[in-house]
């Protein structure tokens, strides 16, 4: 029988001690867990970025993996603390939005336990550490094969993201950027969905304007659109950084246009 | 039986291969044990910050880790390398006071030994890189159960870290800023046993008077103090960085003023 | 029976979910494996810089180990991609070079297969993250005990690096600077086989001239030279940078000069 999973997505980056200290709460807890690392350089207290990263990374793991997220501006306050089971997976944070894009309450099999039962986390909990003190514990307790049902009272309800998606005025869709990426791409709130059957005649970002949508990073173009691996617009500069060569950031405008669009004077 | 633990503390950074090698050693002397990284972003030979990383997190793991540990500068000098046995777990060093926050020598049941048998190591042993041959080969052995005495000889006294305490003057504590997190927290080195009793009316750092303690990050406050998860007193701005915000950094002074200072007049 | 090893070097960094979604697949793929991170900061598309720090990591691993690279600017594009066999290690990843320091072909073991069967990769492949997509999935076969045979062609050559040696001119050699590590150390690319029976006497980098080698980082001098820990002749600052102390980069020349050389006026 191979280990159990938990997955770590945390905004404590990695140069203080705090993934580490969690990481040895779940190994004391839960002998043999296998300890994967999603991302701790979440930019501080950016709970958007939080759930995205989750989201991406979480569907490839495997059934009965126990995702862990800290991303808690709230900590210590009267935010709740949650466990959430939905497709097979389970998740453990806080109740800010971050589990939401991952663990959508729109998921068909979706249950939730507020966390109100402190028997299952550290004997002490301070009030600015509850990634070691509530969450790591909680999460070992899953991972070892302990019920959801016995960490607190079963949930109705979470807080959750709305991300803003595209407003589509005639035929034109109004996005922007919501990432930009280590390579400096510029992902969009523009996804794969959005396009079908929009047929793309070009793409407005800043003062720069790109002609249809390119299948890879090709070399031969300064700037290409493209749908990224996650499903999303992006706009990129082959070879080099869209953010910098560029210098866009995120919640810059982007316009798509499709061919059907009369000012192109097609 | 679950795999032996190996954590790994260091200023290696991860955009070169030493964590890698070391693991590699690890994995070829010690098959199937479990590595855990505690930190390898400690500032580049900051024994004392690597000292502090070490002492907060391996007290979480559980009994019979192995704790290996390279921030080095003196590598290849005299310095001697060390294996310690403390409360259950193992610590594996240069004997430079790295070792001495999470092992000190004042603990009950504290005992060591001065590595100087080079066939525990690898065959050739470079003068610049002992986390690779010398220390990954020690901890590979102790993981797999061997014995600690086999290491060399025993040792009565290790280089220990003298951390500044604060100083008590009359009604008030005078202590100073340690460590900054990468929120911006402020983290001093006054401790919640040195506040025992003490009853806090206000904290002074640079120009910032802050009154009393806080439980938590208080968002309705624009500055707090409060204990942070390690015991330690800490500054914090709600939502914000202090470091950034108030534009200041280790080596701060702060002071601790009691109730019963009569300069608040009350 | 030990977990079958994976490790990682990519140019992914840790900000986005890159590196966690290649490790779901890898975990939904081969339960029980044993992940293991080289080093995901390889600059940006820097293809010898990644050939660079697998070659130095990958043979500390033990026999067996599938190594798993991703620096691939040309994803998407027609560059190969390929599984090698070398030495008992197994290498994944794309056909630019980045396989061609840690598998090189002159080994007298080396076998290679270009990944030319769809069936071994993810159902649905993208154009931007081949690292998901194929080469994990490769890797997780690799190590579930698939033969490598079956995973596409065999190749007679692969896409190889050719590092520039350093020139002999009389009693001189002529090299450079071709890393800086995170101390700021520079690594050149003379080895220490460039300096069989040569007789250092000085060592001239910008400005700066080094009369002899180091054994070591030897505190009482301002600036060494000395072997590093991967046989390759290194500048350093003891306690402080070079890199930054000499403002010294990449592609600095370096020229070492042999005791016979008649200008040192012996």
């Amino acid at each position: 029988v191979n280990p159990a999973i938990v997955t770590l997505t945390t905004d404590f980056g990695l140069r203080d001690s705090f993934v580490g200290t969690m990481k040895g709460v779940l190994l004391s807890r839960c002998p043999g867990v296998q300890i994967v690392d999603i991302c701790h350089d979440v930019p501080p207290q950016d709970v958007r970025r939080g759930a995205m990263r989750l989201a991406a990374a979480a569907r490839y793991f495997p059934t009965g993996t126990v995702h862990l997220a800290v991303v808690d501006p709230g900590v210590g306050s009267l935010r709740r603390a949650i466990a959430l089971h939905v497709g097979g997976h389970y998740f453990v944070g806080p109740d800010n939005g971050l589990l939401s894009l991952a663990a959508p309450m729109t998921a068909a099999d979706w249950s939730g336990i507020a966390l109100t039962r402190p028997e299952y986390w550290l004997p002490i909990v301070s009030n600015t550490f509850h990634g070691r003190d509530v969450f790591a514990p909680v999460a070992a307790f899953l991972a070892g094969g302990g019920a959801l049902g016995e960490l607190g009272e079963p949930l109705t309800k979470i807080r959750s993201l709305a991300l803003e998606d595209p407003v589509r005025l005639g035929d034109s869709l109004h996005g922007k950027v919501i990432d930009v990426d280590r390579f400096g791409n510029l992902i969009t709130n523009v996804k794969a969905s959005d396009l079908l059957g929009f047929g793309v005649d070009r793409i407005r970002i800043g003062e720069h304007v790109i002609s249809g949508l390119s299948v890879s990073y090709d070399a031969s173009r300064a700037l290409v659109a493209l749908l990224d691996s996650d499903g999303h617009l992006e706009i990129a500069v082959p070879g080099g950084s869209a953010a910098r060569d560029l210098q866009l950031a995120i919640d810059t405008p982007v316009e798509v246009f499709s061919r059907a669009d009369p000012s192109r004077g097609g």
